[in-house]
């Protein structure tokens, strides 16, 4: 998406080959008017997939996932993550090691709010190496829940994570792909 | 506003004289139809205030603030949470102590997104003790930025943050005020 790309080209910054920040726009200020731009070609992508529920994470996911809420015109339920296990026995939850901040945390949903017949689409800013979004696959399956696929804003394509989760026959649709990155070279998309 | 209280009736569940939850509809799973209802209330009251940027914290105001921002036409900022303290030095940040989780921990924005000359709404689900709400108002001003009001879907009327904050010379215009709550009688609103 040509939207994107030129944004992260404009206003992203590269901090090193991995890091990438988009907090001017993306998930920290959010350009709500931008973010809608995203969740349209989301809608057009899916829009026939029967989707009845979005999931997504707290917290970045969230503006995302409530803005495309609006065009499929279903409810949004965010995972939760803790440091403590959960006590509960009405969550479906599972353990998560996060890459980026080097700790591992519990995700959890309601069980009240993913149920089987549920066709559920997940949204999320960002895919590297996947592990938010194979946690979403599996609390919603879970559920029993069918995963119809996964909006995603910015992919690092160079990360195994949307291999992974396309080559277990997800429909893995994200709107820019980063080929490579560097903080002198800038960012390189695929396509 | 009664579609809100009327919901909270219907979907709400008081655990307690002091616990009221409402993740059906508002802070896990989201009725995005209903938060859209939340955030035109709020447009009308605040529309001539000049708002330039929307401040909530995450995650429970995120989507509440995106889709509040798409009837302002501005960006939102989501102060982040953590619990260790900032090393940084191009954000504000402040301590904070949760009541409802029974620990501190730092908000912080960056410096970057909220400015001298900046119109601040505050958007956040809960009213209660007010602590989330005193802590983004000083950010906003550490910025040197005008915080113009605080949009609230629930205010629990009953504690002392809303009457603080009022007093101190700020709108605060919740759109539920509950008076008293119990777990046999229910919720029972001001007005």
């Amino acid at each position: 998406m040509k939207l994107l790309q030129e944004r992260i080209k404009k206003d992203g910054e590269v901090i090193s080959s991995d890091v990438l920040h988009v907090d001017s726009f993306l998930n920290h200020q959010i350009d709500v008017a931008l973010i809608s731009e995203l969740a349209r070609e989301w809608y057009e992508h899916f829009k026939d997939a029967g989707v009845t529920k979005i999931l997504t994470i707290e917290a970045s996911g969230i503006g995302l996932a409530c803005i495309a809420a609006q065009y499929f015109k279903v409810p949004v339920v965010y995972a939760k993550k803790s440091r403590s296990s959960s006590m509960s026995r009405d969550v479906y939850s599972t353990r998560v090691v996060s890459y980026t901040h080097g700790q591992s945390y519990e995700v959890r949903i309601s069980q009240k709010y993913i149920s089987k017949g549920d066709k559920v689409l997940l949204i999320d800013d960002f895919l590297a190496h996947g592990s938010a979004l194979k946690v979403l696959i599996n609390l919603a399956e879970m559920a029993g829940a069918k995963v119809v696929g996964a909006g995603i804003a910015i992919e690092k394509a160079y990360q195994m994570g949307g291999k992974d989760i396309r080559a277990m026959g997800y429909d893995v649709y994200s709107l820019a792909k980063i080929k490579s990155m560097s903080s002198d070279g800038g960012v390189v998309f695929e396509d």
